[in-house]
């Protein structure tokens, strides 16, 4: 079978045998995986990554103990837990010292034909998601997570740094959720999908306001990012951090605290939110897809998936 | 009379002029100063700082067109609003945009014979407390601002990074709070006065404790001290962050993203309750004081005061 290697800064395809699963494990095939920007993170040299990358995925369950598993669509929670820390009992599974996370710390991932993850990561799709839609299952989740840290009011002005995926995706469940979203952005014709959904939008060819919002949602991807929210954030304000970068970027640390600024460092989310969203329709995703490649084209998917103006890009194996 | 300069990062005494008082404010004579770390780093260029420094002071009101406060001692919130912002409509004068600072924003400060501020800023000091003490009322509030902006629980494990003059008195009120705090220093002697109030400490002579406290004060005063602060965090956790800073820290911003850290930004606090501690006589200050220097001898206490094991030093008018 097909897997996808990231190894010294390359994308390869090599052909491998079938992974076997444990006890509690099921044997997934993949229907459909998303190449996230953590992925291209990776490749310059996040997390000092080397194997099979890929946590974004669809798959159908092939092997498992729960024998209601078999043949159902499923995606899955990235963080492996020990399942006896602090961690895991308080259910905050995605925190446990221990925990390897699916093709990005300690485990091979979902770009692959067939891979292993635990039943107790597993969330059956429902049958009114589309498989494509449900490959935003994760990112949505990680965007929803905002919500579950901080209270944002309905109404409330909120800036979203960045027109990348995440920032779209962020962009409609602040926007779901009814907050006065203004997306920030260098990309127009991204932008103008977030105006389709109602979303007002800027173009940053001009200098953002400064001391402007009292929410700022960083997720630029660059390190330059989280400057820029920290000049449009007003005294007593809240940046949520969503772009984990391999650089590490110099921040004005006296600026946060003359303006008593908070920063809400974000990451993964609960999965059964992100699926009701997708299920009652109340948030597209369709529309952030650039284009889908066959798994064993997967060094071009990548290419494509840094390229300029390129949303989301699904992998796809083979028939 | 005298008063003290800082100008291309040196400190100097000069006779000046006693300056007027224009009606709102008071003309206020000096009775005590004290060093804070913020003037040692204006010398360093922190807010491209030249004229007369001086934040920390009691004083006696000698003109003021409020009867009532002449002839009293009266310590003196260091933001001046503009009144009419929306900051200042909601009380929160002390991050009104238009702001001066006394000895640190377009202000004169407090380390001359006799200086200005409104007649709004002064706070009367009690009968109770004695001059020297009163002079830790500002930095007092500023510790007391962490309890301002998250809610710690009584008996909660928190690290106090820094053993300097803000960590000490930080340690002392969050003590006073009910917190279990652990005092983090690298100097036995500070360390000890710590002590003497029932706190416990860690010498960092070795390496502190790796992801130990879901709270973490930073007040190093030193570049390094957030790193550290972000390596003894726990995963959700909250670092409130205390050093402003000439130096512009780098920061592992996907820790904080993949451990879904806050990081408060934290400044001034509000005089009332630091004086009702000082009052009630809860929270010991004077074995903090290092040193008493005439005013005239400021380049000497400035010296002194930036000196390892040197806590306050207080800066006296000659009579």
């Amino acid at each position: 079978m097909d897997s996808v290697f990231i190894e010294n800064g390359e994308v390869t395809v090599r052909t491998t045998r079938r992974p076997r699963r444990s006890p509690g494990s099921a044997l997934i095939r993949l229907l459909c995986g998303g190449i996230c920007n953590t992925d291209l993170e990776l490749l310059q040299g996040y997390c000092a990554f080397h194997g099979i990358p890929g946590h974004e995925f669809v798959g159908e369950v092939v092997e498992s103990d729960q024998a209601n598993l078999i043949g159902k669509r499923v995606v899955g929670e990235i963080n492996i837990p020990c399942n006896s820390c602090e961690w895991c009992r308080k259910g905050l599974e995605r925190h446990c010292s221990g925990r390897t996370v699916l093709g990005i710390v300690n485990r091979e991932g979902a770009f692959q034909e067939y891979f292993v993850l635990p039943d107790q990561n597993l969330h059956v799709v429902p049958a009114a998601i589309g498989t494509e839609d449900a490959v935003f299952t994760e990112p949505l989740a990680a965007a929803g997570e905002i919500l579950e840290q901080v209270r944002i009011p309905k109404g409330a002005p909120v800036a979203v740094l960045g027109d990348g995926k995440l920032g779209l995706l962020i962009a409609k469940v602040l926007h779901v959720h009814g907050a006065e979203v203004h997306l920030h952005g260098r990309h127009r014709s991204k932008l103008k999908l977030a105006e389709a959904s109602g979303i007002q939008t800027v173009w940053l060819g001009k200098k953002g306001k400064i001391s402007a919002y009292d929410w700022v949602v960083e997720a630029t991807g660059s390190s330059a990012g989280l400057d820029q929210a920290i000049e449009m954030v007003r005294p007593r304000g809240t940046i949520v951090m969503k772009s984990t970068l391999h650089d590490q970027p110099v921040i004005d640390t006296a600026k946060l605290i003359v303006d008593e600024i908070t920063l809400v460092g974000s990451r993964c989310g609960p999965f059964e939110p992100a699926l009701r969203l997708l299920e009652m329709g109340e948030l597209r995703v369709e529309d952030m897809i650039s284009e889908r490649v066959p798994l064993r084209e997967a060094p071009r998917a990548f290419e494509l998936a840094a390229s300029k103006g390129v949303l989301k890009v699904l992998l796809i194996p083979c028939a």
